[in-house]
């Protein structure tokens, strides 16, 4: 430490920054100008919990409640200059404060520490929701929003103020392992689920005690990774990029004020995420507005020196990442030569005191923001009634049930009588709730198919077996009245780092699929996994496919009253089902000129995007468009009517595709820009309206600028990617 | 026809366009000056010869021969504007003159026409080369230069002024079926086999009686579409564009002025090609100083509108692709409405003069520059003494020996005694010699591989089966001392408009390969085939691969004399083999940051890039690089001993690859920057030296500028991409 450009403080408790009520950004300036670079680097500098100042008991599962915090180890390795954040903790709300009241009482200035963890579809032991791309499959952004507080409750409830979540990277390639952490393919559809999930993380202020900061992530367009695979290069130009991965990021920062964005591992073009500062200040702070800070994915500003080599050792890596854009390192480097580095490149001018302050700002806005110098502790008692509260769990069943997307149902096999007597599940998802990655499966309530089913037909006789000897399943399901098919993925073949390059149902599942399916019961194919599977063969064969994703903690309820017909599934794709991995990429909003024949194949999806069946029926009737009056920059309205022409009460998702006839630049053949999820009971109709504003359809145009160009655009509305009900609108300057 | 805009012509032959020996651009300014504006468009319009004003006899073999010209045809379709050119005709040389005699006549200015046609790997009925992809296995500039030499001396000789081709897109997806017109993945070696093969067509000035204009294709970056599929989108950055895909294409423009380019039909983030002023004018002519024509690919303008709705109409699309930098329509649109489109558009001022102007200028300059206004007949004698001629047959032969790749060859099992006994060739391949698009299998000798064994050996006992009844080929297998099996693709499995979703053998060919290797004879697997093959299981199960891609019409010959050891292979892979479809793309240059692992396969490649087998073997030392003087511009120099260190003379391809240690961008883990291939008798040792010229390490930098950035590199040399023997250099500014 160079105690030298220490200023002394004799009377900080009248310091403008100490005062509440001052505005946020006086408060920053005061502090800033009283910190040395010392004290302004370790603001930059994550810190592990895990690791460093805990002590922690074996038993795994209850790690934060048998974890000690350590004081005389804090002290030994965070000195007394401050921590920007702490993470991978996980604290008991006592563990929380007890770091925290350290921190700030172990630095001159008193600054607060950030905790920051994971909260994909859940936090810590808390409550488990489905995994995003199954609760993206609701289409209900209110569900989002219910999940982004509850999360965001349970774990400001611990003292933790930012979850590293939402993941809104497009799933355009399925052998990607993440997939599962995104909400689609679509940048529309994810925009509007991940700021639900924004708005209710962050709330109207973080300044409360349920409410975190929420953050962003990947930025930008991580979810089109060179042959699929995880952190390899993007390949895209700046028109796909602002058009199609920007756009899904967006509302979360404008509209949504996300007050995090974590910048991702791959490259573009040449350029590494962590050192592009065309978008992390260009795109995020002069266009966006951006006020939060910019954290770097775990390893990826070292990786600038030992994967991508632009920077010629680790400490340029450091200076390059925050020259670049990035205001906090995620512990990739080792703290003292991290933070050497960046005082070291102030010194020798490589490093401008404007980037070093922009990001010592960013991270102070966020603790200014969550209130922490105000109100740095945590109510101990919050945590009990947060912890998985009932209203939480409530939710995560209600985004279950939504999810359910049914791909196939012939001759009304589903659903199933409740009268059935014998009921065999088969498979190796059947008795083992998959939740996918970023969880584990020993959270929660853990309901599998097989519970599912025997709690909710306590009398029938329900079977199961694993699979492995498929003889022995085949017995099984010949002696049942119906075969519940209970296969997909896992963690190991999905998730994080698990991607594939075959897309089929692994290990012996097609054997068994087949094997059972000719023992002629009726079979219900029921998924689990984190990625379209190419099913071409079920889907000639099977005659019920119910597409379950991974549906958190009351999954197996969720599939079984799916079954049984007290839920009437109304999940819809989010991500195309191809036929095979040969015609990859394969995503409804391909630009016209994408040809889809070959020699051996029609190229077509299996399933389409938006795609999904009731056990209802639904009509689309009377697509009106209203183009606003030239001049007024008002929205475009379009309406449509819905009609259950079916016996059953049931949910539909109203999609709305647009295209613009002919523009300055090739844009795709169809672009979702509205959608509605409606409950309609038998025979009745209902008028779905769509605001879209005109923005919405803006395009970089061959100039190189944002502009709404003025003619003819084609709208279709029906319950998929594939709707035929189309309008015309001609839209004035 | 605008007859009022046209000027009487009192004295034409005193006119100074018309005097051989002024200036070329002096001749161009006087003629454009005196040209209506009507007959400057004429001048950007192709006309079809095979639809309008020829009668052909129903012998499709021979229809130049036995076609007609139609004076009163041309005069009612053309008219007395003069035409841009005509295409698709093969003329024979006197009709080839009789039409130039009547378009010269038929025109106020006497504008000759230019005469255009295909010349990938042959022209017309002439001699039949190997098809681009094995003809880039040669790792063989000459022959790329001898072959373009060849067609273009054949082409000439009929009357024929240009050739579409080289192709110089960069195969990057094998599942595209236009691979096998390409050189491979690499840039620089697709750009020295394009380089050589304009030499070789353009010679050292066009105009001569057996030269023509090359045109490069399809400008620029088509081997990489979306999905495979050909036309489709090509998502790529400006400096993956510049650094990859534009490089293939250079050498052939700026060292070999090339006078044509052909401009595709794809889109690159949103901008079609034909739409593209970037490319066309910024890259093209200004960058690289191109002086020739742009020529748009046959429906590429129409596309504008009807495919890529950048266009309004037809006619907007005319005007959009000649306002970009294109300069003749290959006739897409009907000729009135694209002329009266262009007429239109300079009037109402949507097209510029500079622009149209431009288009007719460089048109013209082409004519000039093949001295078509001052020679404008071939002699009728010399197609005789061109059209197949000796010479031409003999580059054909060598090439196709040169190309032969040999992939696999276990316990030596090649080179096959020639005094074997009983000989099995079964596959579809096997009794037909496959040439690949763009030719007739009609064409020339077409050598099967039955056929160039029995002419090997014809006292052996040489037996065919084509394998589609699976147990008569293992009978007669078994009853063989030794099998070739043919298998592979042909036209309609791979070509322009073949794309595949599955690469592997087609058909029952993996079937039948292994129920044959079941049989238990020695099996050599000869691959004739336009793109790679997952042909992992033949790699664990065959004892020998030969890849012989399309040969040509001396394939077979090459080929049995590569089985049989009069020929030592030597060829080399240019495109990356990869061990499933599921790892696409898959090419050796990847960046560093693209990983390969999946949860189901190493996802390395199958045979990678470089890679090919002799009879002998070859080793390297003493890699040592000369790094430039600073300041000198000089060359890098580079130095390698190969020695042959088995005991057959045999040829191989030294290859040095080279990458940026640390660099301001992201760049390939490897870059091909020089290759040699040599001949070295048993033991023999020869040093081969590589001259890289520094500006071809130039990167596109952070900045957006290209720069040769000081800095240490790496070097690698030996016979494959995956060459281990290393130096380091170190270059100062």
């Amino acid at each position: 430490m160079n105690a030298q450009s220490a200023a002394p403080a004799p009377s900080l408790s009248s310091a403008l920054y100490r005062q509440a009520g001052a505005p946020i950004e006086d408060r920053i300036s005061d502090l800033l100008r009283r910190m040395t670079l010392e004290e302004k680097v370790r603001q930059l500098d994550m810190y592990s919990g895990a690791t460093s100042i805990m002590s922690r008991h074996t038993d795994d599962t209850h790690a934060a409640a048998d974890a000690l915090f350590l004081p005389e180890k804090a002290e030994a390795l965070w000195g007394d200059l401050g921590v920007g954040s702490v993470h991978d903790l996980n604290p008991a709300p006592e563990q929380a404060n007890a770091i925290q009241r350290w921190v700030i009482a172990h630095n001159r200035l008193g600054i607060p520490a950030l905790f920051i963890e994971e909260g994909l579809h859940g936090f810590d032991t808390g409550t488990v929701f489905p995994a995003p791309i199954g609760l993206a499959a609701t289409w209900n952004p209110q569900i989002a929003q219910q999940t982004g507080a509850a999360i965001a409750a349970e774990a400001r409830a611990t003292g933790v103020d930012m979850i590293l979540a939402p993941v809104l990277d497009l799933a355009r390639d399925p052998r990607w392992g993440r997939v599962e952490e995104d909400f689609g393919e679509d940048p529309y559809l994810t925009g509007r689920m991940g700021l639900a999930y924004v708005r209710g993380a962050q709330g109207g202020s973080l300044s409360t005690d349920h409410t975190v900061v929420a953050e962003p992530k990947h930025f930008v367009a991580h979810g089109s990774p060179e042959g699929g695979t995880n952190t390899s290069p993007v390949h895209i130009g700046e028109r796909e990029l602002r058009m199609v991965m920007l756009r899904s990021f967006e509302p979360a920062i404008t509209e949504g004020h996300a007050m995090g964005v974590m910048a991702a591992y791959h490259e573009i073009d040449g350029i590494p995420m962590t050192a592009d500062p065309f978008l992390l200040k260009t795109v995020l702070r002069n266009e966006w507005a951006f006020q939060g800070f910019v954290l770097s994915d775990l390893g990826a500003i070292k990786r600038l020196y030992t994967v991508h080599h632009v920077a010629g050792s680790l400490a340029d890596a450091a200076c390059m990442a925050i020259r670049s854009g990035v205001d906090m390192q995620f512990y990739d480097l080792d703290h003292a030569p991290f933070q050497k580095a960046l005082i070291d490149c102030v010194h020798n001018g490589t490093l401008s005191q404007t980037d070093l302050d922009r990001a010592v700002r960013s991270v102070l806005r966020v603790k200014f923001s969550l209130g922490l110098f105000d109100h740095p502790f945590v109510d101990t008692n919050l945590n009990v009634k947060e912890h998985r509260a009932p209203a939480h769990l409530a939710v995560s069943l209600h985004s279950a049930l939504e999810s359910m997307t049914l791909l196939k149902n012939d001759n009304h096999l589903l659903p199933l009588a409740k009268t059935t007597q014998r009921i065999a599940v088969i498979g190796p998802n059947g008795n083992i709730a998959r939740y996918g990655d970023y969880e584990k499966e020993a959270n929660g309530e853990h309901i599998s198919i097989l519970q599912g089913i025997q709690n909710l037909l306590p009398h029938a006789t329900v079977t199961f077996d694993e699979g492995t000897s498929i003889p022995q399943a085949v017995a099984k399901a010949k002696d049942a009245d119906v075969v519940v098919m209970a296969l997909g993925e896992k963690l190991g073949i999905s998730g994080e780092g698990f991607d594939r390059s075959s897309l089929d149902l692994p290990g012996n599942q097609q054997e068994l699929l087949e094997a059972v399916t000719a023992a002629g019961r009726p079979v219900v194919l029921v998924l689990q996994n984190g990625r379209p599977l190419t099913i071409r063969w079920a889907k000639e064969h099977v005659p019920a496919i119910l597409e379950a994703w991974y549906p958190g903690e009351f999954g197996g309820k969720a599939i079984a009253e799916t079954l049984f017909g007290d839920n009437n599934p109304a999940g819809r794709l989010t991500i195309t089902f191809p036929q095979t991995i040969g015609q990859l990429p394969d995503y409804y909003n391909s630009d016209p000129s994408r040809m889809y024949g070959y020699t051996d194949s029609n190229g077509r999806p299996l399933f389409p995007f938006g795609f999904g069946l009731s056990y209802t029926t639904f009509r689309y009737d009377h697509l009106i468009v209203q183009p606003p009056a030239p001049g007024s920059g008002a929205d475009i309205q379009a309406t449509v009517e819905v009609t259950n022409t079916g016996d059953r009460p049931g949910d539909e998702v109203a999609q709305l595709y647009m295209r613009e006839d002919v523009g300055s630049v090739e844009t795709p053949r169809r672009s979702l820009e509205g959608f509605s999820r409606i409950h309609l009971n038998p025979q009745e109709t209902q008028t779905v309206t769509f605001h879209i504003p005109q923005k919405q359809l803006a395009v970089w145009n061959a100039e190189g600028k944002w502009a709404v160009e003025p003619g003819s655009y084609t709208l279709w509305a029906g319950g998929s990617s594939q709707a035929t009900l189309t309008a015309q609108l001609h839209l004035r300057p």
